[in-house]
């Protein structure tokens, strides 16, 4: 492709809307362009790199044995209202009515449209296990779209359903889908984990996120060091060596005055005592119920856990007059001993010692001394709260690290959420009618765009990995002005495009200055410099856009010398 | 592919819902499947046909040099109402609001959204001619969507746009776009006419639809035998050999009583006399305005010529109160001789003769021995029907036959009807602002799927041309119990794999028979037949779906004798 004959709106200045790296690159690099908040236009050189990721993910897709189909964006409110999601979803599914006033979505998943697609075709055992995937637009209307790809509400979602006859068989779907995720990524040339994953409000019984490391990552991930072991910081279990309470004599229950004391440390300070002898007390309205959960005053809950510990739909701070009435105090006194709550949930660490501080219930008031188990009644203990890089592995006791993660992929196993609410069925080998069991897998397209130029750019811009670069080389004619020089540009882009190789060839009469900083930006892997200087001497200029090594190839045998250099390129993103 | 691994669910019955044989066939032959009215998903089958045509849609917009981009489905009302198309565009428009109750519509084309795009970043002439276009999916919201794939609310669509800074280069663009559109329709082995079109709602100054020919095609088109020129109904010019009135003297006008003669037809039978001799008198209010429509008794008005000559935007038959007012007489005896009308137009054809009868805008009563010169106050005469096969081309003077097609393809020259309202500007050499000159191209990749069924199929199903077929060959193990017949079939699919070939390999356990009902109505072009018999004598059997001609293939050097009868069958497609 002639750079004239592009259209690569480069920017000098990155446009105000724009907060991280990628999606100022992109903007910049003239790859897309906002309509609207969360909504953008690929421009050409956006939608070659969205095609090439697409294409790779399809090819993994389809060697896993998944069949592509493609549903509609526009999904009657009806199917929704069967799985109680209609109701359930929120804002972020855009609803509308048609001419007939009747009600419509735009899908921000295919649950529903997949289950009533093969619901009415699939009648036997024999035409499982099946899955099919579509890569296809999405619509989620986010509260705060921002970080251009990363975060959209109109976006491209590969997402797959299987479809088995049994728990086994679902199992080997997802670990299909699981390899297929792991080649997927690989080849994009991401550095990323998956990670177990809490299955959230799309339901199912366990699930992993694909992970692209990456400071800007809006999510937090616990890594062991060690093992394979990576989970999101929601999901990641914390353990102790050591399970058993140390059972130690402690003195009677005391009461303290601790005026103008709000915080941990402020209380630490006032009692002269060490944050771990604390337990904060946390109360919370779950699904109309009144629920206290302790955790050590230096540790942060995680509501999660305590969610899925309560198997809650709901759970909600409590509110003011809700505290009141149950610590029948003002708020900021809670503590254990005498709560007028039904369930005191405490976290598993509270086990591991004893003579603690808590609130006393009462106004400026705390209590020394507590004995959790003498004093107050605790309904369970669980694992509450957020791990840290002070714990270590639930798999093999290594050390635990927490990084930035954007999250690119998720597998599911849905078990039979969708297919007993919508009663997808099949006969089995005896004539019987059973549900079908059903797993579900998206990669986010275009959010895999973001996250690649995360992981691979410099202050001069973009660097993409062959693979997915929109061209693999850009051809620079530093001095069009000489005939010379131009003959030989072009003798070498027709001898490129013989070879089937993709390749930019920027043949305006800009500056070379312009030329060279807009090839860094936009980041093709190769970049090939022909100028008037060089070839007088018998060489062009080649440079390894993410080494930034450059190299002299001789015009004697240009063929073969440009090939061997682009395999040396090649290399060198297989070898990082 | 293996059709055990495969989904192509094929059904005996045809479904009530489908009228049309394209509709009828894509549902028994496992390619699409209803979600509801309008909408449809894409089988694995369906699906491949579909990339298929978008494919090769997407090489001819690339070899015409225009620049593929992909914008958003969801638009912002604002753009809409720039160009006054948020109110004007009515029902079909679907509307939505997000979660901040801001307005937005789904995409039914991109003229907007474009615009807007490039107004942002095109500044100079040296930045044109650009064209850029998407194959993206479109909604729009039909009143009675119908014929499955033919007439659906959500489809896919190839929209391209074209940027130009003269009328002259706007014009260049125009026909590379209608070059590249004949050179689709012709690749993808359609029987099709490009015709003069009227530009409609979309506005613009001149068009072509690339039409179908197909019996179930919605429009007619009339077409010259002789020459190129093709039309569509409501644009197809009248024109006569004589184009003078032949001056004869008419007796007074006379008043005749006709009772009960509520048509054309029982007002000749009463008079006795020809529907030649007759006018009908159409009254309509046009932008508010008395109007009336003068064409010979026989003839059919087209309202679209009437309301382009007039340059009206809103055209309605008057009602009731405003006949009675304005012949100042009950409904059914409207007459061009004391009309209280602003306008009487009349069509061209009136000035052949002379001596007509018409309404006398009296009850129950006509009058004879009309001379409209001498009677009544001709505003104009022009070309106001509509086109039969008894008329001759205009350009050539050859026979025109009526045809009814499916329209596949528009090309509009748009020329600034959106740039001027949305202020998309350059400044050109001088430095001086112009007005950029547009043109939008339109493809129905959806729909093209049904036209082509619709072209081609028989009694037993679909017949794919190769190129746009979901795969070239049906490979059909027709003994999968006899070892050696397996063993044969096996080889020939791994033969026809690593040759790059498309097959299907029917290597499931039906009969036979269910087996060549199942190839026939997918309608893959080449069939081979592997059996115990054949194989016994040392042959396999292969037919070529389009013609049914079957042939023997010897299995010594199969891969040669596979290869030259492939050869043949893409050959009987290319001479039809």
């Amino acid at each position: 492709m002639r750079l004239s004959k592009f259209y690569l709106p480069t920017l000098k200045e990155t446009p105000a809307e724009a907060e991280v790296v990628s999606h100022k690159l992109l903007l910049r690099a003239g790859m897309i362009r906002k309509l609207t908040a969360g909504i953008y236009s690929y421009l050409p050189a956006g939608l070659r790199t969205l095609n090439k990721i697409s294409q790779i993910v399809r090819e993994e897709m389809d060697n896993a044995g998944a069949l592509e189909i493609l549903m509609p964006t526009v999904q009657p409110a009806d199917l929704w209202k069967e799985t109680g999601r209609w109701d359930f979803y929120g804002k972020e599914l855009l609803r509308m009515k048609d001419r007939h006033d009747r009600d419509y979505c735009l899908g921000p998943t295919h649950e529903e449209v997949v289950t009533d697609l093969l619901r009415r075709e699939v009648r036997s055992y024999k035409q499982m296990p099946l899955n099919v995937y579509q890569i296809q637009t999405k619509f989620r209307d986010e509260i705060r779209p921002r970080f251009g790809l990363m975060r959209g509400r109109e976006f491209l979602m590969k997402d797959a359903y299987s479809f088995d006859i049994n728990e086994e068989g679902a199992d080997k779907s997802y670990k299909a889908m699981y390899d297929a995720y792991m080649a997927i990524f690989t080849r994009l040339g991401l550095d990323f984990r998956p990670v177990e994953a809490d299955s959230g409000s799309i339901g199912g019984s366990f699930s992993h996120e694909f992970m692209i490391i990456a400071d800007t990552g809006e999510d937090t991930i616990a890594i062991c060091e060690n093992c394979t072991y990576a989970a999101n910081l929601e999901k990641a279990e914390v353990v102790y060596a050591k399970k058993e309470c140390v059972k130690k004599e402690v003195t009677q229950t005391e009461e303290v005055l601790t005026p103008d004391t709000h915080t941990i440390a402020e209380l630490c300070t006032f009692l002269e005592c060490a944050p771990e002898k604390t337990i904060k007390t946390l109360l919370f309205n779950v699904d109309g119920e009144a629920v206290a959960a302790l955790i050590r005053g230096d540790r942060e809950l995680n509501e999660i856990k305590l969610k899925n510990f309560l198997n809650a739909t709901e759970l909600e701070f409590a509110n003011k007059a809700e505290v009141e009435t149950w610590t029948n105090a003002p708020t900021g006194f809670a503590g254990p001993k005498n709560l007028s709550v039904s369930k005191i949930i405490a976290d598993n660490e509270l086990l591991l010692d004893t003579d603690y501080i808590t609130g006393a219930n009462k106004k400026d008031t705390h209590l020394l001394h507590i004995d959790l188990e003498r004093d107050c009644t605790i309904t369970a203990y669980t694992d509450l709260r957020v791990i840290t890089e002070d714990d270590s592995c639930p798999r093999c006791g290594g050390a635990i690290s927490l990084k930035k993660g954007i999250e690119a992929g998720h597998v599911f196993k849905l078990g039979t959420k969708y297919s007993k609410c919508m009663n997808a069925a099949y006969l089995d080998e005896n004539g019987k009618e059973q549900t079908i069991i059903m797993g579900c897998y998206g990669i986010g397209i275009s959010r895999l765009i973001a996250a690649s130029i995360e992981q691979n750019h410099d202050e001069h811009g973009i660097i993409f990995p062959p693979q997915i670069a929109p061209f693999e080389i850009a051809l620079l004619n530093l001095t069009p002005k000489d005939e010379k020089t131009s003959e030989k540009a072009e003798e070498i882009y027709t001898l490129l495009q013989g070879l089937g190789i993709e390749v930019l060839y920027d043949d305006t009469t800009e500056r070379a200055g312009v030329k060279f900083n807009n090839a860094d930006l936009l980041g093709l892997p190769m970049q090939i410099l022909v100028g008037a200087k060089s070839l007088d001497n018998g060489i062009i200029e080649v440079k390894n856009r993410k080494t930034g090594e450059k190299n002299e190839l001789k015009i004697d045998n240009l063929r073969e010398n440009i090939l061997n250099w682009r395999d040396t390129v090649i290399l060198s993103w297989k070898k990082s």
